[in-house]
């Protein structure tokens, strides 16, 4: 038998944590991506994490500098994840793949821009253009047909929580409350979820507003349960909090796992926060 | 700042996973093991593992053939762990730091033997001498002076179990139920765990009988919940089943991480089970 060995670069944003396989230098197809991806996030018995990023030459080599292609632990494919791709733009630069400020990602969502910010010559944090929040009721999607909808009343166990429905690509039911540490999330969260509302299930996010430029948010993330954090969640949270009137156009938001940055300008969320390396290892996939 | 970077092997016995570290190579001091064993532990922002395990020249050198010293995720200091102990028997083996037959292991615990099965040149599975159970109520400890405690009433949530007590340095309650699939475990075992009767707390063994010589098992681990093995655990149900006449002193047992065999003989139980290699990796800990 010979030995296929694999280098890998974990790195995680804000505890969203990927496998990241340098495809300019080792030699993984997106067939051996969909196979092993379940495989080596296995947190016990392999390296571990929420799924395996590839970082490969573009197909449009003219408008874009790396392309991004990720594998969920499942096996399904994302288009784009907010904390992935500053570590994709993060790796892109520190390891000279292209030294451009912005970089344009290709992405299954199209060429999104990253804007790094540089300490002692290596990429610190990274904004990223998240695109406009889709505010229509029935295409976010809920049942209810109105645009946008802003404190929409929802019982829950008896008890009545008012959400306002944002789509950034996937949709979120954002919640304000006043106590986030002393919350039921894990029960509150999979009955909106699964709410007969919302046809494709949501993503919920729970904050706390600090001030008008600060909030504190909690996530239950659509078949995950509660996550360290969620970049498209954290986008609509600033939203929610602007057109509601709770919150400024900008926010420094804590999620558990570290902070982000949301700016809402010209239509667009833009959204900052830090990429970090975890580790470098060798993995020998012909022992799988 | 002068980087620091450690090499590690990240490895499991039946997916019981910890970070290994080479004292023989790498400079790295029980001291830092206690500072980076909660760090490196964790599961999103590090290598993540069930702990950290030096693996180090003996300082008994006429008698061990290598020393372990394992802190957890916790920080804390373990005395032994039957699936770490095969990982560093394999590793030893492997890498040649001795190619003695069985190995001589020097743990907190004292010196134990290590039984290798060698497969294509490597370390495939190992046994282990895991001494003798303590029987004795009070000993365990529990607050039962019975010697043994074979199968005691016990009642949870208005529902009666039998228990039987083995300590094989820590305590065990093994209860052998007819339907394991659909066992509430974490209520269940929570309250066993803290039950009155026993003064340090109990880990507490769920068991299917197959037949005579084969058992499934489900881990509740004092402090930690459920996990995917547990040797002491593993040891504690072939002893219980022997001495409750439900199993012959050899058995096959089944966990959620894979299969260990069990044989106790002469007064000591003796635990064979494989040890694997996930992966190799190097950490920059400057950067922590």
């Amino acid at each position: 038998m010979t030995n296929k060995i694999l280098s890998f670069t974990k790195m995680h944003g804000i505890g969203n944590d990927y496998i990241y396989i340098d495809c300019f230098k080792e030699d993984f197809t997106i067939k051996e991506a969909k196979k092993y991806a379940p495989i080596l996030s296995d947190r016990h018995f392999s390296i571990g994490g929420d799924g395996i990023i590839l970082i490969m030459p573009s197909e449009k080599n003219d408008k874009a500098d790396v392309r991004m292609r990720m594998f969920n632990a499942d096996g399904s494919e994302s288009e784009m994840c907010g904390n992935g791709i500053r570590c994709v733009a993060k790796y892109t630069y520190d390891k000279g793949i292209s030294k451009n400020n912005p970089l344009k990602i290709e992405t299954l969502r199209g060429i999104l821009e990253a804007k790094l910010f540089i300490k002692n010559g290596e990429v610190d944090s990274v904004e990223i253009n998240m695109d406009s929040p889709i505010l229509e009721g029935l295409k976010i999607p809920t049942t209810i047909n109105k645009n946008p909808i802003i404190d929409e009343p929802i019982e829950i166990n008896g008890k009545k929580y008012l959400f306002t429905a944002v789509s950034m690509g996937n949709p979120h039911a954002v919640i304000f409350v006043d106590d986030l540490e002393n919350l039921d999330i894990s029960s509150i969260g999979k009955l909106i979820e699964n709410n007969s509302i919302f046809p494709n299930r949501t993503n919920v996010e729970f904050v706390e507003i600090i001030n008008k430029g600060e909030v504190r948010q909690r996530t239950w993330e659509r078949g995950s349960g509660e996550t360290l954090a969620c970049g498209t969640g954290a986008s609509a949270v600033c939203v929610a909090g602007f057109i509601s009137e709770r919150t400024e156009s900008k926010i420094l938001n804590h999620l558990l796992g570290g902070d982000l940055t949301l700016d809402y300008r010209d239509g667009k969320v833009f959204m900052k926060g830090e990429a970090r390396y975890s580790f470098e290892g060798k993995i020998n996939l012909s022992n799988l």
